[in-house]
């Protein structure tokens, strides 16, 4: 699969990721008036609204990238239809050709991470047959347990050609009150760079590893550094636009080849129409609006990539 | 909530929860065929065989005590049927007035983390109307991401008089790997017990916080040394029977009250029935074997607390 993401990353020159991150009020009033009136104002209402709105944004939006990153948390708010809605996304975009990675963060040891990984990105058997019960192409996962909790991950990624993005150092502002604790005059997310690394070599494809990383746009000097530790990883990079990242802020996290980094933008790209830039297209046409964003992002990149050469 | 969990641990002498782990090699035969010949080898099949087990080791462990806590994970790898059989199981739980400690490990930051805490130990709001999408009394959080991550868990702590179990010093073999790294000469558990402590002054119930703390069994010596560290959190201690760990090991994970900790065991009392001390119950009587389990466990840990008085 990570092969997959490259060669589309190639094919559309955007080395982007957009960010399904519905809240109920970014979306359109037209939508959650025509959802909450066909299933009242019910958890099947609200993850309705959810769906049509990622449905024209999809729809909008797929010939220009390579790949979404449903944030799960967003759907299991709304509980059992949150959660169905998420998985109608997943098969959505998939019928659609673009990458899936499940935003999910799950983190857990043996046979319980071994749980999450066949729910995610592989199949369960029951009694001989088997089923995909929520089919990503690549989860996000927690490193705070070690290898056991990540070991079954990886095994699953081997049996089923499908990635990880290990969290390393997170976009937030007090990411590093544990991540970047000196260990040996290191701080903490170089190690677990480095387990990225070690754990990536186990899981080569064509020209990258399986096996990838979390950094957020927000550290680009940390970037530059784990750019350096984790060669063969690709680095997803949250935190640009609304979490303050910017183009030139990301050039350190791609390799020379202009590969080995996706960004995601969520509220930038899904609420364009409510920022002053994309006000024209108004709220019926938030999707045109999203298309428009996406535009923006992709030239703000590559023009930054191209400044560095 | 963290009042009523020490009610009833006063009230049961039982500083114990019961794991609802299911996986389907847990389950006897019976209940598989009466769950596959009603919904198929399906998901929904699979989902309905936890759902009759889970029930008959509720129904026949609920009177002894104080809380259970069911992992996710066992359930989301049977998709959609599967978490509505989680939530089915939280559900039937708080009937027989029973704490839940959802084992979800959840972790993220900002308006992602709000969305957990809504969706698992909160209210949803959807143009006025309230929802409870998941209902559990307590959940697990992953402390990676920093106080951003964890911030908004305790607002709807505060709001919903909920809590909370933040991973510490988790009970794997490979914990160490990151948790154990020393910083100006103290292991990383020690920090993040430490701002545990911190998080949970902002949250004090009668007795204790309504922020607690994962500690693993398996290391007993890191225990003693973080009861000292919160000596207000409630710790939650995994690792008990199938992963290794005694009740002489664990009264060091007590305050002097004889309360602080409770004590998990989940493969050790829900499959009871295989071990050969409890074959005698048969896999038809398997709630039965529970049962006893419950009673042994219970005796083994109070034993090493009076022991060490």
């Amino acid at each position: 699969m990570i092969n997959k993401l490259v060669e589309k990353i190639r094919k559309t020159k955007a080395p982007i990721v957009v960010g399904l991150d519905p809240m109920l009020n970014y979306i359109p009033d037209h939508i959650q008036e025509a959802a909450f009136s066909e299933f009242g104002e019910t958890l099947e209402g609200a993850a309705e609204a959810v769906w049509q709105f990622n449905k024209e944004i999809i729809d909008k939006t797929y010939d220009l990238i390579p790949a979404v990153k449903p944030q799960i948390a967003m759907y299991e708010q709304f509980g059992i239809p949150g959660l169905e809605v998420f998985k109608r996304t997943v098969d959505y975009c998939k019928a659609k050709d673009l990458v899936v990675i499940g935003d999910i963060k799950r983190g857990d040891i043996g046979s319980t991470s071994m749980a999450y990984a066949r729910g995610h990105i592989g199949k369960v058997s029951i009694r001989g047959k088997e089923y995909t019960p929520f089919g990503e192409d690549f989860v996000t996962v927690n490193p705070y347990l070690g290898s056991d909790g990540i070991s079954p991950f990886i095994d699953v990624c081997k049996e089923e050609r499908r990635g990880l993005f290990i969290l390393v150092k997170t976009s937030n502002p007090s990411s590093g009150e544990f991540q970047d604790r000196l260990i040996d005059g290191r701080p903490l997310y170089e190690l677990v760079g480095e387990k990225v690394a070690e754990w990536g070599e186990e899981c080569m494809g064509e020209e990258y590893s399986y096996i990838g990383a979390v950094v957020g746009a927000t550290y680009p000097e940390m970037g530059k550094v784990l750019r350096k530790i984790m060669p063969k990883s690709y680095i997803l990079v949250p935190g640009y636009g609304a979490q303050g990242g910017q183009g030139k802020d990301l050039v350190h996290f791609f390799n020379e080849d202009g590969l080995g980094a996706i960004v995601n933008s969520s509220r930038g790209i899904i609420a364009a129409y409510k920022q002053e830039a994309y006000a024209k297209y108004g709220a019926k046409n938030f999707g045109d609006a999203s298309r428009a964003a996406v535009e923006a992002m992709v030239s703000d990149i590559n023009g930054a990539l191209e400044a560095a050469k």
